[in-house]
C-alpha cells in the first residue's frame, strides 16, 4: 500500500562539530518520503519556491517519489533553516529560520492523494494537520510535532490528537506534552488523548513504543560517528512507517520490525549530511543492519534455580 | 560459585520527591550483597562502627551473607552520607558527607576470602581497590569507580584497570574516563585500558555491554514509580555478578543473562527506600520480571522483501 506525507520540503544550512555544509536539501517530507520509498510507493504534499531545482527533484525522482502534489510558487523561496550542533549531537541550535513558502503553506490535496491508505502529518501547525486528516479516508494516520507547537498551540495539537491513530514524537517531546517527568505515566497520558499507539524516539537510547495493553523498547544500533543528526525523526518515521504500509498490517508483531526499519533508516541517515546516505542504501545493507539489532539485543531465557537457603 | 565484595557498608539520609528517611542502611557492599545472594553465597569485606546494631546486622543474616571479614570499629561510626533527588532521579544533591570508620579503611581479607573466585571491588580508593586485587586469586575480578575518583586518582584508577576483567560504571563515567563523548568510542578507548569487559548502566535507558568484538544492549525493565534511585548501580552489579558466579561461567550468552538479572534486580531496589525491596523478594518475582523483559525487547526477523522499483 502506499503512503501520503504532509510536510517540509527545504534547504538547510548546518554545522557540526565534523563539517559543514549550506543550502542542503531538507525538511520533515524529504527525509520521510527518502527512506519510506524503500519500502512503498510515496506521494509528497508540500510547498516549494523557485530555489527547488533540477538537482533537488532528482532525488525525488530517483527514488520514484511522486510529487504531482507538490506545490511550486514562483518569485518566492523554500522554507529555509541554519543550524548548528555542539559535541551533544541531541540538541539543535537555530541560527536562522526562514519561512519563505511555507508561510502561507495551505496543504492542497488531489483526488488521488485523498484515497491513499497510510497518511504522515509531518511536523507542521497542528490545525493544518487536522484540515488534512478530514480530507483522507486513511487506514492508519501518524503525526508528528514538536515543543514549539505544544507550547504555542496546545488546544490544535490536542484536538489533531483526537483524529490520529498513531503519535510519533521524541523523548522530551513527550514528557512536556504529558506534563510528566516519568515516561512511562507520560506515555499512559498521551494515549488518553487521542491515538492508540505512542512511538518514541530517544536518539543514541533508542526507541520505545507504546499501547494500553503493550510496552516494545530498543536500543539505538551502535554508531561511533554520529555525523549530522538532522533529519534522524522523519528518517526514522519514513522506514517506520514504509514498512507498516507495506506489509499492509497494523499488529504488534508488525508494529516492533517496523519500529526496527526506522532504527536502521535513521542510523543510517546520521551517517551524512542531508540524506545523502539513505538515498544511495541498498536493500542489502539495510536487511544486515535489522539482523545487526536482533544480534545484539540478544539473549536467552534463563533455566538456572536461584539459590535455596538453608533453612 | 560464592562472590567476594568489598565495599562500603553505611548508613544514608534521602530526601526524594516522594518521600524522606534519616539514616537508613546504605553502602555499596550492602546493596551489592543483598542482590547476589539470591544467586549464591556472598562474603563482605567493609568496615563498620558502633552504630552498626542488630537491626542492620539482621539484613545480612536473613539472607545469609556471611560477614566474618566485617571489621567492627568500637567508638566510631559507620560511613554516612546524606543526598537529595530532585524530579530528575538521575542527579544525586549530596548534602553531607562523613567518612568516619571509612576514612582510614584498609581492607583486611581472610585466608578464606583470598581463595573465592568471583570478586566485586565496589567504589573505594583504586589503590584500595587494587591492594584488594593483589590478594586474591580470583578466576573474575569485576570493579567499580566513580567520577571522584577519575578527576583525583587517574593514575592510581588506571593502575587499578589492569589487573581487572569487567568494569561496571555508569554511561556519564565511561565518558569521563575515555575523555570522549560518543560512548561507542568511549567503550572501545576503555576495553584499551585493561578490562576485556565493560558494563554500562543507563539508568532509565537500560543497560550496554562491550568486549573487543561483542556489543548488547537492553533497554531499562518499565516503572511508572521510581521511589529511590540510591544503590540501583550497586543492585545491578549484584544481579550481575550473582548470576555470573552461580552460573560459574562467563560466556558472552551468560554475560548477557547476567545483564537482565542485573536490571531486574535493579528495577525492584528503586522502588523502595534501602534494600527494603530487594531483601524481600521471592524467586517468582525475580523470574517474572526477567521473562518480561524478554516480552517487551522482542522482535521477529522480517521476511518481506523491500520495494523493487521499475526500471
Amino acid at each position: 500500500m502506499s503512503i501520503l506525507v504532509v510536510g517540509s520540503v527545504a534547504f538547510d544550512s548546518i554545522k557540526t562539530p565534523f563539517g559543514e555544509k549550506e543550502h542542503i536539501l531538507g525538511g520533515s517530507a524529504t527525509y520521510f518520503s527518502v527512506a519510506a520509498s524503500f519500502f512503498t510507493e510515496v506521494r509528497v504534499v508540500a510547498v516549494v519556491g523557485d530555489d527547488f531545482g533540477d538537482a533537488e527533484e532528482a532525488v525525488f525522482h530517483e527514488r520514484q517519489i511522486d510529487l504531482s502534489d507538490l506545490e511550486r510558487i514562483k518569485g518566492q523561496k523554500c522554507f529555509f533553516w541554519s543550524g548548528e550542533y555542539g559535541f551533544d549531537l541531541n540538541v539543535a541550535n537555530t541560527r536562522d529560520t526562514q519561512l519563505n513558502v511555507f508561510a502561507d503553506f495551505k496543504p492542497k490535496l488531489s483526488e488521488a492523494a485523498r484515497h491513499i491508505p497510510y497518511v504522515f502529518l509531518g511536523n507542521i501547525q497542528p490545525q493544518l494537520q487536522t484540515e488534512v486528516r478530514q480530507q483522507v479516508g486513511a487506514k492508519l494516520v501518524a503525526a508528528d510535532t514538536m515543543n514549539y507547537w505544544i507550547e504555542s498551540a496546545k488546544p490544535e495539537l490536542l484536538e489533531m490528537l483526537k483524529g490520529i491513530d498513531v503519535l510519533i514524537i521524541n523523548d522530551a517531546e513527550a514528557r512536556e506534552l504529558a506534563k510528566e517527568a516519568n515516561l512511562i505515566r507520560a506515555a499512559k497520558r498521551i494515549l488518553t488523548f487521542g491515538p492508540q499507539r505512542l512511538v518514541v524516539k530517544r536518539g543514541e537510547y533508542g526507541a520505545a513504543m507504546f499501547t494500553e495493553n503493550s510496552y516494545f523498547a530498543v536500543p539505538a544500533y551502535p554508531l561511533e560517528d554520529v555525523f549530522d543528526p538532522t533529519g534522524a525523526g522523519d528518517t526514522f518515521a519514513g522506514g517506520f512507517m514504509g514498512y507498516v504500509a507495506a506489509a499492509d498490517a497494523t499488529d504488534e508483531a508488525t508494529m516492533r520490525r517496523a519500529i526496527i526499519y526506522g532504527s536502521v533508516m535513521a542510523s543510517f541517515n546520521v551517517e551524512q549530511f542531508s540524506c545523502d546516505r539513505t538515498r544511495s542504501l541498498t536493500h542489502e545493507e539495510i536487511h544486515s543492519r535489522f539482523k545487526e539489532i536482533r544480534a545484539i539485543t540478544h539473549f536467552d531465557e534463563s533455566t538456572m534455580p536461584l539459590r535455596s537457603m538453608a533453612q
